[in-house]
């Protein structure tokens, strides 16, 4: 673990620690419900922070703490999305462990509760936490102590965040809900809205504030961060259908079941070879030996080929922004290597 | 319409205008997103808009600009809690109108999607519409545009009204999965944290804040809240068995039928009249002759009368803080009405 990642969750670790000692006097069950926020916001990659601090330091920065306080807001802003985001999807896991709907059902199911009740309690504390989750990634910012004009942008910043990543998530429910399949660029737009944009771009633009950086890097980094967040979004949902469970931690049949509207599956719409598995896409019990027939047609027809060419495309993409003469020599050399891993992803 | 809730309209149009501005590059379907949070902010009371501007008149304030930014902030808060309330609910109307769930709800009927489909389109929208409202709830405090010790201290105010509203709602929602009934003071207690404090409490500090009001003050009009907050509580729970629908705007059959944990069931059940309602208490086909039945109980056994002493013994609580010797004159006597009010809702 790297200064940086040790410093936001000790500005994370600080956080909760008061939280759940303020929780205290309204009662355990508060207190229960900040440590089970803590639980399913530790344990991450710490993505989001890593971009913060990345853009910071290779653009002069050095108060670590406050760039860990900034990268602990977009870190508090994701558990905040994806804690809600299950709520969306009605899911009781992530990544195999139960998240704050299945740790609050599970209870109630052992304190005899149906099994109705038992979901409804466990997506109503995710209701809730999810709440308090985003509502303390905004006080969070505070917490890094800056001038009253960088707070602002770094608000503005953070603000984007949200309102892009709202407005993709209400796109992505459409879809889940549409009888046509949706386009290929329908879908980047989509997931380059509901994930890249607070993943990737905003982080980025984040960090770049608080080291005071001139705004044409600043815009040179909402660029790069959203090519390179596409390309990563492209990647991860071919990963979902061929990645190995070790590497991304999830099963490689879930997105089929579930119908994930993804470039792979639209693309393959396209093909003559798409009447052979449409009625296998979303089948809630497709066993293996059925999901093994998809990734053959996905083959066959070059729909993974075609994700796998259009992620490249997108990160080099990026790289080319790197290029750009106002680009520090030490941010592109931080940089590069985020691109590169994510080209690293493509087979 | 007084001045004060002028100004407060006037920052939420100019709110939501510029939301539906920017989401427009999102697509149309953003832009009827902010659209329905807005239909559904609008039209209300303005409670707590109302506590904020009158602790800040009633304390010398002249800039309602400021002090309309801050009751808006509230106000959208407001929105915030009870999109997602409903939510918890799974409600899709509110005093008889589609909510936001509702309103998805209907939509998606309209173009041919299953109930199952057209529900989850529904509590979507609210799960997303909620959380844009809660987070710009804090961006509103930004316009006010005051000093920045000023600032942290509305913060604080706004994170304690969320804090203890997230923690009285969890409260809330155990209450519903839990086998016995909860005691007299346990429902006190949820609806003080759930509803009183975000909307008496820390509105009128918040105003009282603003005005740069002395710290005993912001203490006593604490206090003045969360008893008339208690108190109004008590009452609106009787009217919502007892009151008139064209009064209260919503039937005085639906809480019956809910099986809501009021102060009044709870005292019915330590009668020996209970038995005779018990089965009827949450039962979702309850007939008005059944109400009847009920009310009459909850009058015969003392359980009506003993929570209208209660909301009295409340509001003259929050009455005899007024009268410290802290407070000024005029801020007595704006606030007098108010706790007048909730006793005049007594019968």
């Amino acid at each position: 673990m790297d200064a940086g990642q040790a410093h936001v969750d000790a500005v994370l670790g600080r956080f909760f620690s008061l939280a759940k000692k303020r929780a205290e006097s309204f009662g355990p069950t508060y207190v229960e419900l900040w440590q089970t926020l803590e639980n399913n916001t530790v344990g991450g990659k710490r993505f989001r922070p890593r971009m913060v601090i990345s853009a910071y330091k290779a653009l002069g920065g050095t108060d670590l703490e406050a760039a860990a306080c900034v990268g602990a807001a977009f870190e508090l802003l994701h558990t905040a999305l994806i804690v809600h985001d299950d709520v969306i999807d009605n899911d009781f896991t992530r990544r195999g462990a139960p998240n704050i709907s299945g740790t609050y059902r599970d209870a109630a199911i052992a304190r005899g509760a149906t099994a109705t009740q038992a979901a409804h309690s466990g997506l109503s504390a995710a209701v809730i936490a999810g709440d308090l989750a985003l509502f303390n990634a905004y006080r969070l910012i505070d917490k890094a102590g800056v001038a009253d004009d960088i707070r602002l942008q770094l608000i503005e910043v953070m603000d984007e965040a949200l309102f892009a990543s709202a407005a993709g998530e209400l796109i992505d429910v459409d879809f889940s809900t549409a009888l046509d399949m949706p386009r290929v660029d329908d879908i980047l737009h989509m997931e380059r809205l509901k994930t890249a944009v607070y993943t990737f771009e905003c982080p980025l633009q984040a960090g770049a504030i608080l080291a005071g950086a001139p705004s044409e890097v600043i815009a040179t980094l909402g660029d790069f961060g959203r090519e390179i967040g596409i390309a990563y979004q492209v990647v991860d949902d071919v990963l979902g259908v061929f990645g190995s469970e070790t590497d991304t931690g999830k099963t490689t049949i879930g997105d089929l079941r579930e119908g994930k509207r993804t470039v792979m599956i639209s693309y393959a719409t396209s093909t003559d070879e798409w009447d052979a598995i449409e009625p296998l896409i979303g089948k809630h019990d497709l066993t293996e030996e059925e999901a093994d027939r998809v990734r053959a047609v996905l083959m066959k027809s070059g729909a993974r080929n075609f994700a796998n060419g259009l992620a490249r495309y997108y990160a080099n993409r990026a790289l080319a922004r790197l290029a750009e003469p106002h680009i520090p020599p030490a941010l592109r050399a931080e940089l590069h290597p985020v691109a590169d891993a994510v080209l690293g992803r493509v087979r």
